[in-house]
């Protein structure tokens, strides 16, 4: 058998084979719909609408170009998702499907604006209403996610819906700054947004390893500091665009004073140290730093500023704040005097009179200054976003003190998590209780974050998606939606849709598995990838030499960051080790091991005919060790028989040393394996 | 085992394994390289070219930015070849890829000019010469064609080719017309063409289903004629454009005077009916035509020639000419009175007396007029290309009589054959000896066609490729390159690569596949569609009643034209009859046909959940029924054992009835085991 992606299956065949009786629709009653995030409330009725080529959608009440398209792109993917086409049937069609929207949202859109939407599916015809646009687009997607095959064919089931966020600020954050992403991929993720309700893309332009932006006022940024990948201002304009068309507002980051290496290989007198600058080919924390004792700087910073909050129409401006080392602070007897001149008794004091004198050009600039919990110091004014790297410790002293804040501690995708991890991190956990409910209400929300050390253009969607929907999830349904189980099983169904949507990451995941080996069919290789997993959080670093000339094209670049075929079989290792599984997940234990041991010799053949594919060889190995002693353990467990200690030993010692990463990747299936081997009785 | 292109993989197998001894070397020296088309010559040397992250190209000699646009197209395909992101390199690259073009090209590109090249690739460098920029886009991409990954790294191995084109017009015509082809797509398969050396794009822009052009002069013909589904100018001058950084003419049709009824909807006054006119939904030839009787039809062309030919600047101009019924003409009174005053003893008389009236238009607009075999009449100029659909008679005819001609006859890639009959039709073949070098010159190539009844912007890159490939080398290659097993190996390799260019007909089967059964791992679906196909020729229009309105969500619009698996199993079959098989083609026959039978307890279950999937029943069962059949023929093979006489009619009239279209698909291994049943010895 193929293992691949079998969970997915599971759940989605559940779902579409849900409602085909009154018995499963009972069951359905009580059972959440597969939509991400879940709605405040849903009523489910009996039956359900076909959507079939007469299918057509009227707007009403409140109209505005951006509702056409929208309503022009919910047919199209509907189009995708259906293989039914809508437009060629634009002259016959009568329109069951009302929208009423009240009246516009704001010119630019607000943190906190009106974000919720009725939506209420007959058998006969649906009807959805917001008092915006904004809630429109939201209806749009959750009905597009409701859409399933069936013996009717397309259908939506009866159901009601009244929704709106628990929080108003739910963003992404991708670093364009260490690997640039170009504008295709920037648009295929603020699809991927817009399909789990999420509002606000941060976009981190600038860093050590590039800055991205054309600047006008200073050609230089971009010409020296960027390798030839920035984004022109139409195309940041475009982007803007695009996310406002999506409910999605588009937050600047400039990181300083740290963080900044590449604005000085062009512009070198902003830097504290001597030079000469280059753009940094490695990954992790360097010395160059803005020099913030020059008035220079902050001529340089406003004119700067100036040009990108033009270009930028959201109220708000982030200027980064993290990690700035202070090295080149200390080396410099300029900025030493200074300090002592200026009674900064340290490098804090020194970055908050720097972010300080910042904030103040942001605010001339009209703009509320956002930074990284380093700009949260005593004298910070109090309409200063904090966004919390460090963890809700941070949010709730600046809540506190009045400021508002977010968290992105918890929510940092690019360390390879598992979806469950991020979804369970919550805001307010731990927190609420320490706060009046208008400090509470201070914390806006949250952020993903895909650093971008590890990912590139074609592997950044797999590092996003499916996973981010957990986050929405968390940012956007009642607090008290939190069964993991529920939440992977929708996360399957939306993972599929999330294709029609225009994310291509499984498609990707294919075409890399076929590039490194040059076999346009790596059946053995598909099954190996199925079960292993980059390492999680920094470990990656550690476990290789990387710069930013590194190739991402190895297997922990083509695999996604949580195995589900590792996530399943694991599940059914407790139950098997716990004496609760099934006959059939019995069975289907045995039938993967059997799969994953008897893959070795298919795949190790053709392991070393490629440069890529060489270093697999001990993983492969690995897999059909761990599965052999599986599958012992297992038949140990049918038979109720013991093995003896020293067996058990050696079977012990092998899955742990299995556990251990190899060619920079985890063999994700050892840990449940050794459950199995924990279950059997010993002599 | 997942039964899914084995063919593929056993063919990039092979070729990835090339080269890597010295024995190898010596084997690789006779077989041709995997490049489609074959190059006119091509002398393999020893070892191989390195790529890695120091990879880069220089420009020398003539320069234009059409050829920087191509460098970094090349670079930007080769990095989605291996996953090397060349860019972040700049600074430290020192090229060894050195680009030679010697002059310009014409302003707009002419039929017949230079499009040689010599590529040069030596263990330390490679060189590329051509005499203009044609020729270099045309080197690049054979280049890409060769890289390879293998124990060193992605390389190409040594070789030294020149080439240059068979015929000058190397075609592919899409019709826009019946189904809208969005412009992504027609971006895609422009990629596609370039691959594989194409050189004219032929645009069907017009039809009794659509007219697809917005004019200005003439508002309502995309107004009212296109469902809102037409292409701007600006959108038509970006095709133009983007075509011509690929070396590829763009031909635009307009239709006349059949297959035009979608102009008559806003302009009815144009037509020879009463009216009122409509889009039409079926597939057909159709009565209205345009009133060839009318100055006012002359005008109005005149007007919409002039506008059209101002925005194509190819000299070409296509006005069809094709499939008139004329039985509007025969139903005007005013129209018969027209043809007695001036002579015209028949409605093909009248067509000719058009298309007299139409050229004299085209070629006052300074453009060569170009149609269907119909506007071959006696007093057609000669500067007019006839485009045969009839077959080669009309061009022996055409170059006969001093015109100009192309080949599509054969070239149908709409109809679902396989590769190898498009393959095997030469544009001279039979009718060379019966012209002089001079007549045969005239014949300038040929055009494969996807006319689109059946096709949707989703499926379309899966009729045209890979099968298109084996079109574009019969126009290239030498008249002797014409060896259907090599064909097929090289088509296999290049199919896969077409992905790295952007076509993503894989990818698309598969979303089609889920979409149908609302599975996120179709295993079972994916068994049988391995092994079915489309009915070939017109044979769909027969099995189903279709309108345009009909959703193209299938299982025959899902899967490839002409199935790999089927065609592996086929060429073993053959040889099992023969007594020629080895025992591991006997052994790969059997794990299928037991792969196939077992099938269907796993597919049944689950096809009733989709009334997509319910016309799947007895096709799956057909499928269980034929592999039975063939495993017992198989193992009576392979015992010599002998089968009743009952048995084998049994058998026989089993396999038989499977071969008949069910669900509008030919279950493709059927034939294969109808070879083994009556290899078995009967008693």
């Amino acid at each position: 058998m193929n293992s691949r992606r079998p969970f997915f299956a599971l759940a989605v065949a559940l779902f579409c084979c849900a409602l085909n009786t009154s018995h499963e629709l009972a069951a359905q009653a009580t059972a959440p719909l597969p939509i991400m995030p879940l709605p405040a409330s849903a009523v489910p009725g009996d039956g359900e609408f076909l959507i079939d080529g007469h299918f057509g959608v009227a707007l009403e009440g409140y109209k505005e170009p951006r509702l056409e398209r929208a309503q022009t792109r919910f047919l199209g993917t509907l189009s995708r998702e259906t293989g039914i086409l809508f437009a060629y049937h634009s002259a016959e069609t009568q329109p069951h499907f009302v929208i009423r929207t009240k009246g516009p949202s704001a010119a630019v859109q607000q943190v906190g604006e009106d974000e919720s939407y009725s939506l209420k599916v007959s058998a006969d015809g649906v009807e959805l209403s917001a008092a915006n646009p904004l809630g429109t687009m939201h209806g749009l997607q959750t009905f597009l996610q409701l859409v399933r095959v069936t013996p009717r064919g397309f259908t939506v089931p009866v159901v009601t819906i009244e929704d709106k966020p628990r929080f108003p600020w739910r963003g992404l954050m991708t670093d364009a700054g260490r690997h640039f992403i170009p504008v295709p991929v920037i648009e295929r993720d603020l699809d991927g947004m817009e399909a789990v309700k999420m509002n606000v893309f941060h976009w981190h332009l600038s860093e050590d390893q590039g800055f991205r932006v054309e600047s006008k006022v200073f050609p230089l940024l971009q010409q020296k500091g960027s390798d030839g990948m920035y984004y022109t201002q139409e195309e940041i304009r475009h982007v803007i665009e695009y996310a406002r068309d999506r409910g999605i507002r588009v937050v600047p980051e400039f990181d300083m004073p740290g963080h900044a290496g590449a604005w000085f290989v062009g512009y070198p007198d902003l830097a504290s140290g001597k030079g000469p600058y280059h753009i940094e080919r490695h990954w992790g924390i360097f010395d160059p730093a803005m020099d913030p004792t020059r008035e220079s700087t902050y001529q340089f910073l406003n004119l700067l500023i100036g040009e990108m909050t033009a270009l930028f129409p959201d109220a708000y401006f982030h200027v980064g704040g993290d990690e700035c080392n202070g090295k080149e602070w200390d080396r410099n007897p300029r900025i030493q005097e200074f300090m002592k001149a200026h009674q900064l008794k340290d490098n804090a004091a020194l970055q908050a009179y720097f972010s300080g004198r910042v904030q103040k050009l942001v605010a001339a600039h009209h703009k509320i200054m956002e930074g990284w919990d380093e700009v949260l110091q005593p004298e910070t004014p109090k309409d200063v976003v904090i966004q919390s790297w460090r963890g809700r410790e941070s949010l709730l002293e600046a809540a506190k003190r009045g400021y508002r804040g977010l968290l992105s501690n918890g929510y940092y995708i690019d360390l390879n998590e598992a979806a469950e991890k991020h979804y369970l991190v919550d805001p307010l956990e731990g927190i609420a209780d320490k706060l009046t409910p208008e400090q509470a209400a201070s914390v806006l929300g949250g952020e993903a974050t895909i650093w971008s050390e590890f990912v590139t253009p074609e592997t950044i969607d797999s590092r996003i998606w499916p996973r981010t929907a957990a986050i929405a999830e968390r940012l956007w349904s009642p607090q008290n939606v939190r069964d993991v189980d529920s939440m992977y099983e929708r996360m399957a169904v939306i993972s599929q849709k999330l294709q029609y949507y225009g994310l291509q990451y499984q498609a990707a995941e294919e075409v890399m598995l076929e590039r490194m080996s040059g076999d346009s069919n790596p059946e053995a290789l598909r099954v190996l990838a199925s079960v292993v997993q980059p390492p999680k959080g920094y470990d990656r670093e550690g476990l290789h030499e990387y710069s930013s000339l590194e190739s991402l094209n190895h297997m922990v670049d083509a695999v996604p960051p949580e195995s589900e075929t590792a996530r399943s079989f694991g599940l059914i290792c407790k139950k098997i080790a716990a004496g609760k599984a099934t006959p059939e997940e019995v069975q289907q234990a045995h039938d993967w091991l059997v799969l994953w041991r008897d893959n070795d010799a298919k795949l190790q053949p053709r392991l070393a005919h490629s440069d890529i594919t060489a270093e697999l060889v001990p993983v492969s190995h690995s897999l059909n060790t761990v599965a052999a002693i599986g599958l012992h353990a297992l038949d140990a467990l049918g038979k109720s028989e013991s093995v003896s200690a020293e067996q058990h030993k050696t079977d012990l010692d092998a899955v742990k040393a299995a556990e251990k990463p190899q060619a920079v990747l985890l063999l994700k299936v050892a840990p449940s394996v050794e459950l199995l081997v924990n279950a059997t009785k010993v002599q």
